[in-house]
């Protein structure tokens, strides 16, 4: 039977949950000193659960910890920021490899239950040595207070450092659930997108973990786009401690429900700093679709406004532009009735019955000066709606991947 | 039989085929006394075809003109710029149709046989007495030399001016195609795309105009792809004006394959304008995808790549970062083996079997530096093949999107 449970946010990111240890120390491979590898750690196996990019191109890391965690138990997942170990064919997952294995060496555990991860740029050899150099000094400076740390290694463009964590109470006892993330750019998830990595102290099973996963992430992170790109080493995983007293929670224990709901906030909340730091951001836009004949035309639709370079540009540019909006919706592979749509930007209807409505531009223009916007479209079909989060694309976007690499 | 045939370019735009007549005039309806008002005429009905836009928000002029066009004949096209007259429900049409009863009436014909076309901001009313004032006076000033104000006044953000024309000789006859267009954003065909009006003196049938127009708009407009949006009046039309001695060509005519081929270089010659002049376009990119297992794969590839935001700002930074080519071909829903990816920029081999390649950054730059890059990407898995035309994506775009209707 479900119970009541409250959710309050904590501080502490990914070691607000009992049973973990972090590190982020700097190897080298980032310019300028700053932390590039970080390492989770719960000191024992634990039941856990990913998801990864359905990229045809995944990484390395990918490939090494899709086997990994078949079984639905890992020990600690290590990350290296600066390379993506991408296309770089047998050396790539021989280095992934033995990523695993320094960190399983220095751990006392086995290279079969490490996680890996890798961000950045793809197509360049993971200069090794500096990583498993880096590797050794993570596992001598693990600690229960290095969760900002971790979660400044795993950066790349990122210009904030995300992290979020909760309580959720159910039934008199209280679990912890903490997370970290990085992503800024190449972001529209398709399964897990970008990293993230969640930690829980409630003791879940392997089928709990990978349930809350896939629930949390189906309307968390595979809502969101940046620029509806899909990386080649999207990774989202959960450990869970099992460091607090009390029977295994499976999906059918009475406090699953508030557990779900609980991961589901931390994931939110890391899914929404992803696109307030998108690349070159400057507003945060909430795409729903409501009136839909079914979830999956609604899911078209906010997508193909959400990925709109010209709705993305007309938001930077604060023109309350709905007609491109009304162009995104008629090129979506949906049902559309044009004599039904409706179009609203906040509180501002500009479009009712697929025709314009008289409108204060200078009511717009305030509401579409402030951070976040919402555009809403009533396809008036049906009763399936969709959210998509995303950001707007300015000269910064531009300028940030027009140098990147260079 | 097929004769053998020779194609040369020759001036004279839309009227470089005899039995046309046209006009550009200024209407008020943009600012600064530019035309914007365009107007052919064939002189009596000829056989004609036209293909629309696939949004199902298509515009009020593509409604009307899909039901004038659907016997196979037409008398004459008239186009406005700086208006869409898209999302304008029942007076939208009604005004399309008193543009086709307007021109009509000036021309001494019937409503149902003028193809009507507009093109500009989407949601506002046409200002219909302008409009047809405007049209009036275009009546009044058809010529025999005005293909290029006709061209002119078609014109939104284009900052060039898209004619082309050319003679087609086979087996001693000489027949002539000429075009013009217009676009610049909100270009990825899917149908046809944009506006592009073309005509021609070869006696064609209507059902060979039809499928000259099929044939060369798939592999031209329907190739081409700014910024991955699709318009809510594209269309393309052509009209044939027996205005030529002869017998009808029909499709298994032995003139028709040189004819297609003339058509078909005169649309290619008219897509590549659009994406030379795409918003804040400072490359021509022609991406090419062989070796897949079918050619819709070949396509989805090739789209997914011209698409990419990230791709674009590269190819805008002159960085040949083909990591961000892989994920695009990672991301799109096709059959991929990481394994034998090959991506060339120009004739510089930057990965093969799904990893680097060392290559010259020297020269990789010299290439990028170029206003024309090819990317080839080989799958390696099979024999099917497509390319796609597209432009870099870069700070002008964002300037032009940002600031259009404001």
């Amino acid at each position: 039977m479900t119970k009541t449970h409250s959710i309050e946010a904590i501080p502490g990111g990914i070691l607000a949950p009992k049973g973990f240890l972090a590190s982020g120390i700097a190897a080298g491979l980032k310019k300028g000193e700053k932390p590039d590898i970080a390492l989770v750690d719960a000191g024992r196996m634990v039941p856990a659960a990913a998801l990864f990019t359905t990229s045809s191109m995944a990484a390395a890391p990918v490939i090494v910890s899709r086997e990994n965690i078949s079984a639905g138990y890992i020990r600690a997942v290590v990350i290296n920021a600066a390379n993506a170990n991408a296309c770089t064919g047998e050396r790539g997952l021989a280095d992934a490899r033995t990523m695993a294995a320094v960190t399983a060496e220095a751990l006392g555990a086995s290279p079969g239950h490490i996680l890996v991860a890798s961000t950045g740029v793809i197509g360049v050899p993971l200069p090794i040595d500096l990583v498993t150099s880096g590797i050794r000094v993570a596992a001598s400076r693990l600690s229960p207070d290095s969760a900002s740390q971790a979660a400044q290694a795993i950066m790349t463009t990122d210009t904030t450092v995300k992290e979020s964590a909760v309580a959720v109470s159910v039934d008199g006892a209280v679990y912890h659930i903490g997370g970290m993330a990085k992503g800024s750019g190449m972001i529209m998830p398709s399964m897990a997108t970008m990293l993230g990595f969640l930690t829980t102290d409630a003791p879940l099973t392997p089928g709990a973990c990978r349930r809350v996963l896939e629930v949390a992430n189906a309307v968390t992170f595979n809502r969101i786009s940046v620029d509806g790109e899909t990386s080649t080493n999207d990774m989202v995983a959960l450990m869970a401690s099992e460091a607090l007293e009390g029977e295994p929670i499976d999906v059918d224990h009475y406090a699953y429900p508030a557990i779900e709901a609980a991961v589901t906030r931390v994931c939110m909340d890391l899914a929404h700093m992803i696109v307030r730091d998108g690349e070159g951001a400057t507003r945060f836009v909430t795409v729903t679709v409501r009136g839909a004949l079914s979830e999956v035309e609604a899911d078209v639709v906010a997508r193909s406004i959400a990925n709109s370079p010209l709705v993305k540009t007309a938001i930077f540019g604060g023109d309350a532009n709905w007609g491109r909006v009304a162009m995104a919706v008629g090129k979506a592979p949906a049902t559309i009735d044009p004599s039904r749509l409706e179009i609203t930007f906040a509180d501002i209807t500009t479009c009712r019955n697929g025709m314009a409505v008289p409108f204060s531009e200078e009511e717009a223009a305030a509401v579409l000066a402030q951070e976040d916007i919402a555009i809403t479209v009533d396809l008036h079909l049906g009763a399936a709606m969709a959210t998509i989060w995303t950001c707007d694309l300015s000269y910064e976007y531009v300028r940030i991947n027009g140098e990147y690499r260079s």
